[in-house]
């Protein structure tokens, strides 16, 4: 589940053709924080993940959308 | 926003006509745990959202959609 959350936002951020520093700069993250959410190495909290589809753009619930 | 989702989970557990224990047996946390998240005085994981989805019978992301 968490894989599945991180394979969405690896989706998102490549169609913005973003790398993972372009997001962790985005959202004020750092990259490594970035590389664990999107391997699912990490359980985020609804805020982390509130700041990442800040970052894109996107509406929050369309990270959990899957 | 971690009071939104709280507000959320009301809405959803009442249209069931649940209360707090009801839905904190369907999922296997304890009342209190409900009660915060509720209340948004916890900033909850994605794992923890997602067993309340599960035991509301509604999809994880509409948990988030407000």
């Amino acid at each position: 589940m968490k894989k599945k959350v991180g394979n969405r936002i690896v989706e998102l951020r490549t169609k913005k053709g973003w790398n993972q520093s372009d997001l962790a700069r985005e959202c004020g993250k750092d990259r490594q924080a970035i590389e664990k959410l999107e391997n699912g190495k990490v359980n985020p909290t609804i805020y982390s993940l509130y700041e990442i589809a800040k970052a894109l753009k996107v509406d929050f619930y369309q990270l959990l959308k899957f």
